[in-house]
């Protein structure tokens, strides 16, 4: 067993360490791992469910310890430091009233609440501040930006996305493809797997880009596939499809705070992500925007928010844009989600994005090497998300054969381990590399072979 | 003096108490008032900020009372229930992660946490349940209902704002112009008030409709004018615009918790609104918007959170809407956001609508009196908000004589004294009936005394 300790990961982690590892012993190698863990610390800044509330079981064994959390692609779990943020915005809100915009004890006037967020989060999706903004939500943020880099014209007005888009990607780009007059049947093009594959290989996204070149505007892809956990080649993609000049969006929502992103050295023109899953803002939490420097002066729609900030106030009604992505934003943005960002946000800049890139990398290598090693041989499912750590990000789907995977899923929420189902056979596992460890990955492993026995009895 | 008690209030209140009060009377007048206010009790559950507090002066005479907050019509005092409602949800999701969204201890389970605000939301505003939605904020749910209802054509293109729209509201209707390849110096009607007026008579808009209607497309108002304090006469409008073909929208974000709207009764098209002003729901709070019944089926720029909710997570990627406003909704919400205007909302469903403004009436009403018989000859300000209670809401606008308005406004501001400026020249008061009595208006307008007697000192 090769000793890992400090930083010293290395990508052929799962490869190197685990071929060797025996069934067995996968519990000592976890608590190895986790003694070497330089991201094992940031467990504690967060609140992770006991064994007794997740289950709501009080016969539990060991209720009062922690539960095994798997769930983070879905909702993040929520950072020690934000109920104090909040607490101390809601007493600057009680003391100060409406001066709170313009003074604050904690330093952050709520005028400029935004920048207390935009630079922590630019380094997380490798953006330069400027082109980052932190407002409303996903698919709200979606439609701003298509309303500036979707002009369909006679000729280019096709938009590209994958088949199996995230519903409310595909209702988004739907409903502008008929606000702007044109056919769903004509300008929709959805890329599909081949019969039988979940995973769309970059050759085929490429060839897709080629088919339809001429008159396409957009493509729309996301940077992870929300059910498959497929990764897909940002730059590659991004680059093919911008020498045939369409302009090219990425939905970042399963990505930021998962992937190491490079989202301006990729040239990407425009993203948008959401910040509750691997970002940790809560449910419904503040969304987040990238526009490359290059598009800023796109037309688009407007607000007060996007007026320059020194002459905001004259309210004399004559626009003068802002710099950058904060001149994307429209409305003076919701205080208390910015904070609950901010709390999860600290975390990430204490330990920043690529080390902990490089956590997840090892902590789902060691999730498949065990995964495999316990079901070596007709395993009941199948791991649908590529084997490649470049093509995947902490997330494994695991598809059950049929009829499977609800008990699974049920057995194993009633172990206090939680993990996503997606209907009809999916169980999506996602170890996240701030809260959880080696050994829940053990946990989880178990409960799962276990879950199996009980579901095939 | 009229005794007032319960809800005997009437609405030539000023005119037939207060004509007969001598100066200096008002004080026990505003202790008589205070005692038989009904909504007296609604203050307790609001944060008011103490006199230190507010002014940040440890030698200020009675530091710990609470401070003249006359600032709600910019950002409304904090409920006390929402530090207890905010606790609660980061339990829940300390607790349950991602669980929060279909059990809930609190029985509010994230998946449909808008249903816990849309029935008050509509009883605050005069609509079905199912006209309202509770989301994102004013601006982007103005270019969303935009998107809905200004679809121009060569032949009606037109909208027609007044000309010192809130600069948000005119922003985006420019670049809605803009983005449609109109040009805003043909497209653009401002309705201008004649010279040396401040107010909108209803007859010149009715004018200026009736001059552009041919080409009109849409007229966008303010329930109330943020600077003016002018309340437009919103069912007569809508109507005669509507009767020539043009769709009518409103932003009510001074009206909405202030005045009493029957936005149903009056067959407004649609309207969007704020709560952080008087619905109390902190900083950026979450949006509300209208959308009367006869709308529903407007075509429009939609997501998953517009799905019909039975089969949303079907995610199938065809889309069926789900029914009334809520089918506008795109994201997820923030359950922060929502839980803190719930908070509020709770307050206003206790006393009603119908009780505070008339209370408000009051209030409104005793403070004009007391400032004109305060400054009965040749005043340092003039009142430019209308006389009538029907054609304003809480807010009087007094517009100081040059030079001497950031004077006062400091002098009060150091008395703990919180109004609102709007430079160069104004400073708008508005008494709420939430959290302010009859003393307050007392203490503000022997404030302002002494702050003139100061500034021209
Ligand atoms: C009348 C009016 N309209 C629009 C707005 C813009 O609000 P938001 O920043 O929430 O979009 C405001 C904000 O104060 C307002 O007073
Ligand atoms: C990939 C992806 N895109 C879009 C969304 C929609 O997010 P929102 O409801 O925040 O707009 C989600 C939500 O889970 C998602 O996973």
């Amino acid at each position: 067993f090769k000793k890992v300790t400090g930083l010293q990961y290395v990508r052929s982690f799962s490869a190197s360490v685990y071929r060797s590892t025996k069934d067995g012993t996968f519990q000592d190698t976890a608590r190895t791992l986790d003694e070497a863990d330089p991201i094992a610390g940031a467990a504690a800044k967060f609140r992770i469910p006991s064994r007794v509330d997740i289950t709501r079981n009080n016969d539990i064994d060991d209720p009062h310890t922690k539960s095994v959390y798997l769930a983070g692609n879905s909702l993040g779990l929520q950072p020690v430091r934000t109920y104090e943020l909040l607490k101390e915005e809601l007493d600057v809100w009680a003391k100060d009233g409406v001066n709170g915009h313009f003074r604050h004890s904690h330093n952050r006037p709520w005028l400029s609440i935004d920048e207390t967020v935009t630079t922590i989060m630019a380094n997380v999706v490798g953006a330069k501040t400027e082109e980052v903004a932190v407002m409303s939500t996903l698919t709200t943020n979606l439609h701003l930006l298509l309303s500036a880099f979707y002009r369909p014209t006679s000729d280019r007005y096709k938009i590209i996305i994958e088949n199996k888009a995230f519903p409310s990607d595909h209702y988004a780009v739907e409903s502008q493809i008929e606000i702007h007059g044109y056919d769903k049947a004509d300008a929709l093009v959805q890329i599909k797997p081949q019969e039988g594959n979940y995973i769309l290989p970059t050759q085929q996204i490429l060839d897709t880009i080629t088919e339809h070149a001429d008159n396409t505007a957009l493509l729309l892809l996301p940077g992870i596939q929300y059910y498959t956990g497929q990764a897909f080649e940002v730059e590659k993609i991004t680059k093919y499809a911008q020498s045939l000049g369409i302009i090219v969006g990425w939905d970042m929502a399963h990505a930021a705070g998962n992937l190491k992103l490079q989202l301006h050295d990729w040239n990407v023109d425009f993203a948008v992500w959401c910040t509750y899953k691997y970002l940790n803002s809560g449910p419904g939490g503040i969304g987040g925007l990238f526009v490359h420097e290059k598009n800023f002066d796109r037309p688009r729609l407007t607000g007060w928010w996007a007026h320059e900030k020194s002459t905001r106030f004259l309210m004399d009604n004559n626009f003068v844009p802002g710099k950058g992505a904060s001149a994307f934003q429209l409305s003076n943005p919701s205080v208390l989600d910015t904070v609950a960002l901010l709390a999860s946000l600290e975390v990430f800049d204490q330990y920043g994005i690529a080390a902990l890139r490089q956590k997840s990398e090892n902590l789902t290598g060691f999730l498949e090497t065990m995964l495999k090693a316990t079901f070596p041989v007709d395993p009941p499912f199948t791991i649908i998300t590529p084997s490649d750590p470049a093509q995947r990000g902490a997330q494994l789907s695991l598809l059950f054969k049929p009829g499977l995977m609800d008990k699974v899923h049920a057995h194993l929420d009633a172990s206090a381990i939680t993990t996503d189902e997606r209907k009809p056979d999916v169980i999506r596992v996602a170890p996240t590399p701030l809260y959880n460890s080696y050994s829940d990955v053990v946990k989880f492993v178990e409960g799962l072979k276990t879950a199996l026995e009980a579901a095939s009895a």
